[in-house]
């Protein structure tokens, strides 16, 4: 009997022959399902932004939340499975006010990323006194972005619990094509302003039905406003002015 | 030897090679299993609708509860497994007392919603002090009516914890059709009137069954009665209305 | 390799990929082996028929019990595993007991059913501290009889933890057959007297062996007596009745 | 692959398809493998008689226990897998004496045989923390004879937890001979005497071996003696007069 | 897919459709492989004997401990798993100390026996409090010999808990030809000299290395000396005694 | 059916047939797929060299943490899973810490290299009431490097548990390639300046990617500094004396 | 489908049909893949001695612990896992200082063999309130020297938890050629400092590559020093005079 690959997911925490985690490498599949979401950092502060799929034209565009505050400096765009996201989110709220109830201080941005990311790490069997642990990985991707003492910072999360830092970064079932375009797009002295539109005018690029400012949303975290989902005049404002650009 | 997708949904909460969780889609099968339930968003409250199948001429119509009040601002539509809905909705009543205990105020409809919904992530094999915990997914969808200081809101929940809010919407056996004919029909400024007889009208179009005031049921959630069933009078009443316009 | 069904059932409460729950289905095919049971709701009471069967002749009738008291005011007739339903039957009284301790009163008919109804759904894996649940779902229906302030009820409940009111109904072996009896001949205003006969006389055309005044027993909840078994007399004169009529 | 209903016995407490407990009907297999053991009813008492299974010349007949006394007025005999026996009768004691010190009475027949009958059915993986429970079901049938205020009682337990009261019963490898010849040797006025006889006839018709005074063995539950294990002289004496009759 | 009975032996615990428990059968088997023992029951003690495996000249023949003193009066001789063995000694020691400090009298040898028993039913999933229990059946036998107010006696302990009284008895590889042996050649007068011959005459017949006093060890349980290992000349001169009447 | 080794990796922690722990070798696969670190001990100190791979040119090659401080006179490079290196990381500093607090002086580094295996060798099923455990192995290779009252040392931990010393040491994708090169180049009285630039040229001759002050990284340990990370200037002071040598 | 022995090992602590313990003959085979060990008992004391297998010229020899001391009167040669080791000894050095603590003298060493191996005998799926058990057997044998009471012992513990004593005894991968050897060398009589050139004697002829003083170890267990472990000087001291001798 030739065993495949699948043999090695039925323990959820298991190596493969290979020295793989398979149901790591399922959960990531699970975020390539989701839908695109970008950080672009700038010298002023980190932009979000997030596509929204409204599977009817009945559904509340304004329920459909991929963008998320944490802290008043801190947020994140999520991609993946939206019932987990909110798990970690509320772990991560739950996080911050703690670290400003014990030092009277907002988290640091990488303290709250590896927080996170602790938590991702201990799916399993096992139990753990202190918080609610998943059975399986969490099968959402976090881009999360918080301006604290080091300035403006974008952090990418995983499944596997993995973290790192990035001027811009795109996650989601577009992440390739939009990454690529970040990468040729991208430079280091970006404006906020300049940024919105390089985010709004690489989700058009990679997503399927024609954007609008209804099936796209924006966040910005700057040091005057914090975290800040854009409102309705905004958005409309940013579509334009990204739609005169590309003309 | 080749794996099918049922090797993967052994764990009941396992990703497969894909990123899906199989049990959390064989649940929402099991809602399409289940009677039709439709609600309907008006400026002046919320109308749900359910059929009521009834196996034998000698079962007592009103022993199948379909609309369920939550709190005596808020209630709900079920589809899918009955004894599941039941103990959902016993465990948000305890969360709204709760709130009216320790705030004294009406809890809010999306926070009732979003206590549904992480109830129903919490499935799998772990146990949790606090409250009982299922081992599989619940099998059934909600329509959650309410009016709060936002007013009417419909909310939407399904087995894997996401709900979405929505201005009309279908659930059970004849949602497909069900939804299609409710984003025609519907508009902005319907009364509440005229939403009891869409309602009715688009579940005479999907029950096998002819519809009368026996094997359907009302239900609306304004602000001046709350949730209100309707009784006998008020359902014949509606019936009556929707025939008339359908002629 | 082909899956079939059989794959689903393993674990105790895990949906198929038709979002069915199969161990609770083979539950109800316990149920079908069981012996016939029925209920029958009149103005003045309920009556509660079922078959004995007796596999040797030196086995005693009388510790064949098949209908049993809960309270006063409420019993029930059963069908399906003779041991799953004495657990239930001792949880039942407890609850009822309790409810008189507590409020000083008899438990509500619909009460009573639905704590039984939740003992069913929580078989599992899972472990609860206040009372020990089953590792399989119950293999036994129950027909619950009983008068409260809403006047004689007759309930139905099954594995599923799912529970409807009926006017007439019969469940075990020969339940299809009995139950398409009973819709034809009965009517609102039976009296209790005539409801006797046509539980018997529907027993009768089900059973495989000669009904007579051993291998039937027949019970009553009416406001004078409650929940009253039928005496040796009581079922000759009960017996006699239904045969001179059928002749 | 075909599935063989060996597939459902894995989980030992778990309904096959067609409603059944494998594991259940396998430990009354187990039983059908033990030796036979015989209970008749008299208005004076019961009798109780075994086949005893000497598989050396060198084994001691007295230390093969098949007729254990639970309390001074009840005891029991015994087919099947004789260790899970002790474990049964260990908690019957218990029941019987803790009653007797609670109430300061003897308990009663059938109370006894309910909460041998209630320990059966709690086999399987969970744990209670009032007694220790097997993992799977007793593999053993007990003929319980008693005598309470209702008069003399004979009942037969098995597996399932179901248990019946009988006027004469036979259970293990010979239980179906010895059963149908009950059937025909047994009537209601048979006195004490005569059932010893009775007994040890049927017995030597179903055994292998020759029937003497050491392979069997009697005991009697009267209001005069309480539980009365033969001794040898009443043990020759009763075979003398059984084969006095059958000559 | 043909299911063999290798299928029933994966739950420790669990009945096959014949009403087998394999693991029980199997530890039966590991006991086949051990080393062979034999208990003589006399008038004024009992004589156990082994044989001793030594698989390495510079194995020391004192450290191969096969007979076991279990409190002053009563001991054993094992075969089987050794380290398994050295468990369910140490469990009897502990029980016939606490009866010592208890009643200030020495256990009965039943009652050792019946506790020794108990614990070998014990083993599966299940964990309780009081002791350590295996999550598998004991692999080692045992003949207990012990005497006590009811005069000198010879229990044969087995894995699945069941235990008898014989007069002689052979355990381990060589047990079917040494049992036959013994009933040959024992008779109730045996004096405790000849029981020591016929024990290591029988031995002799049975193990494949040729007999001498360092693989063989005898050991006598009597009101005088209690359980009392030979000595060196004591195995010498039995050895001697053995070898002339052989001759 | 013939198993194939598949067979016994599926308990985490159990023996293959021929006494292999399949789970400990995929671990250790694991990081072969790992970047490539390297430790090299003089007599000043030891240094560690790290690969650092970007997968994209927008990651921000400051949060790629492969060198990472423990307490002020021992830290690590890691290779294999980032995030399991992490849980390992923080346990051993809490073990540091302690031995501080506790006995007011820094613990020796065989110690903490010890504190560190012993967690990697109690992953499996078992929980620990002091810490959490892994439900599989770590996968993750360390090269410890400290200074203590024994001077400089290197330790290198794999995912069995197992650690040695070392003078040099390479782990990781290139480390089989990089440790023939340690071996041709490693002299005990090698200066710390002259064990930089081995460190980067076996780097070099290993990676994929061409060689620069952002894509390898390095660590030193003496007793002036302590754990020391090189900064900027450092790095390109020491690639730039690498380049000049290996012209 | 035919069942290969594969089926048995899946349940750690489970018997095969032949009686056997799949995991415990696994772990022996763990063993046979170990370094080799050899202990030898003199009058004057005992001599362990062990390969060492360096897997590259830059590990540092030392490192490398095979021989370890348990007490200052006892100690043990390694073959196998390290890490289980390592457990292993903790534990035992737990207990004898618990002994010293208590008793206020030595253990002896028999006691400490036995605690060593009733350690090995508990691994399993349950749960030990004093001190972890491993989930599967320990893949490792020990020599354990010491000196007590009875002079100077030489004990050898297999993963089944058994032990016997030896007067000189190899394990490992060479242990049977090694053994063989001994047999035919080893003498009561033999001196400590023959003792010496003994074990290294066998040590050269089963070792692959060429003894020297850096590949090989040895200790002594002696009344005046206790355990002891071999300096430089001694090493060479003693490989040396094995060399003359071999010449």
């Amino acid at each position: 009997m030739f065993m495949t690959r699948s043999e090695y997911d039925r323990g959820v925490n298991t190596f493969s022959p290979e020295g793989r985690l398979f149901q790591v490498e399922y959960a990531i599949e699970a975020i390539k399902l989701g839908s695109t979401a970008i950080g672009v950092k700038t010298k002023e502060g980190v932009i979000l932004g997030v596509e929204k799929r409204l599977t009817s034209s009945l559904m509340e565009s304004s329920s459909v939340e991929k963008l998320i505050e944490i802290d008043t400096h801190i947020g994140c765009a999520i991609s993946g499975l939206t019932a987990d996201a909110r798990t970690i989110v509320d772990h991560a709220r739950v996080q911050t006010q703690n670290h400003r109830f014990t030092y009277d201080e907002p988290q640091g941005i990488e303290s709250t990323t590896q927080a996170i990311c602790d938590l991702a790490l201990r799916f399993g069997e096992g139990a753990d006194g202190e918080e609610r642990i998943m059975s399986r990985p969490f099968g959402v991707a976090l881009l999360i972005a918080g301006i604290d003492e080091h300035g403006p910072q974008l952090y990418h999360t995983e499944p596997s619990g993995t973290y790192f830092r990035y001027d811009a970064k795109a996650i989601g079932s577009g992440s390739e094509g939009a990454q690529s375009e970040l990468v040729k797009e991208y430079y280091k002295d970006i404006t906020l302003r300049d940024a919105e539109v390089l985010v709004l005018k690489v989700l058009r690029q990679v997503m399927e039905e024609k954007l609008d400012s209804k099936n796209v949303h924006l966040a910005s975290v700057t040091s005057e406003k914090g975290f800040h989902l854009y409102t309705e005049e905004e958005m409309n404002d940013a579509v334009k002015r990204e739609q005169e650009k590309s003309d």
